[in-house]
């Protein structure tokens, strides 16, 4: 079970005669610049927000269970807003927001809340997937949708690295330059490769891990560094070590954005 | 095994100093105006000539195995051409041609061939795929690659239904309008439904026909019928008199293009 690493508040506070609505949203990242609302660039957040706008006649802010990158995309994101339309059941937010929406982002259910739930500081774990193919068995079906590798290092290898990042660790090494995080501890509960073969061709790799919390690029790092190991042959102690010296530097490459999906966040 | 339908030359004469080769080629449908030249649209028959002069220093003819039409797929196209080129490789084609064509056309393949192929008129049979899914479970991954209908007919049924269109038959009733073709039999070696899981979630329904040719629009009149007698619970027996009948009004919607693939052509 997840616990947390700092304390939040459990209680987030709704105005008289406002609901709380979550809704879990779906988006091809390969036309945003992210989730999070910015300057000058199209972002899955303020799209929402203006679609929320037209149905509801109301402003109203909108919480991300957390950003995603440029790029990456998302199955199972999951945000929040209050608001004070009594009109539209729950359950139609889908049918509702979708036709103000583009094809690239779909809300895929909508569901009450309460004082209780934060998309973000609620979660207990989230789940992200890392998908990669061989260049060679690239199709334009896949562009933008999946990391490319000259040539993919045997499961077993990759395996005997993922199941090192399982537990309690001082992630360290697979942190972004400049990194804010107050502590880089993260509690990581799945970590695996597999292989599903794709409708479009070849087969996919399937990188899925899931932890309380990660920081900003860590999926990216930790399989950009597996994939690069294994195409050398290294052995899991290399890859132990590369985890125990918390340098940035031991790191490989951070995997490219396309490959990566928000899977699912779970709450209690 | 396949058999011509008319009289076809058995030789296609190749200049003097001329090598012909061959390419298969994939390419994502959905930006482009179909298969062959056009004027004031973009073809994917254009875009790989105007990378082969650029390629070759000299203009060539591409000839397709067949037209597709606008945002059909192809995963397994086929096209020739002569030139005069003597300095690249058959098999550096791909990689010669590849950076000068978006990313939604990939040239797999090249090989040799000699005078007495032509993409077009030696081919002993074609394979489509077209993928559906229901509503309720598209997700952004799939915009424009598969076909969407309200409920998945069973596919027991559906698989009743593809059975009565082995065999040489009369095609007549999933003919276009305005269809030249001076004869509308043809020779249906396989035709079949199955599920298959997609690594972006939920199932795909995959149909998979192979003959020895098709008619303009007629796999995805074939699959539309079929889709809207099974949404039905129509017995078998209606679409056999449907297929009987020759009638064009006789037969459903047209599936629509995105969900279509050029999979496979055979040669001998």
């Amino acid at each position: 079970m997840a616990k947390q690493d700092w304390n939040r508040p459990t209680h987030f506070p709704l105005l008289p005669n406002q609901r709380r609505i979550r809704l879990l949203i779906s988006y091809d990242g390969a036309d945003f610049a992210g989730w999070q609302r910015q300057k000058g660039v199209v972002t899955v957040q303020e799209l929402i927000e203006k679609a929320l706008y037209v149905v509801l006649k109301e402003e109203v802010n909108l919480f991300g269970s957390g950003r995603t990158d440029a790029k990456v995309h998302a199955v199972g994101q999951v945000a929040h807003f209050d608001t004070s339309n009594q009109s539209i059941p729950v359950e139609a937010f889908p049918l509702a927001l979708n036709p103000h929406l583009p094809h690239s982002i779909r809300v895929v259910e909508g569901e009450l809340a309460d004082e209780k739930f934060h998309a973000r500081f609620t979660s207990l774990s989230r789940e992200y997937r890392y998908y990669t193919k061989e260049s060679v068995h690239y199709t334009p079906f896949e562009r933008g949708r999946v990391g490319l590798v000259g040539k993919l290092p045997p499961l077993e290898l990759l395996n005997g690295y993922a199941k090192v990042l399982i537990g309690t660790h001082d992630f360290s090494t697979f942190s972004a330059a400049g990194d804010q995080s107050h502590s880089r501890i993260r509690d990581l509960y799945e970590s695996e490769f597999s292989l599903e073969p794709s409708p479009w061709g070849g087969d996919v790799l399937i990188y899925r891990v899931r932890a309380n919390a990660f920081m900003m690029h860590q999926v990216r790092s930790m399989v950009g560094t597996m994939l690069q190991m294994g195409e050398k042959g290294e052995p899991v102690a290399t890859f132990e070590e590369c985890l125990a010296s918390k340098e940035r530097l031991k790191a490989g490459r951070t995997a490219p954005p396309g490959g990566l999906y928000l899977w699912r966040i779970e709450y209690a």
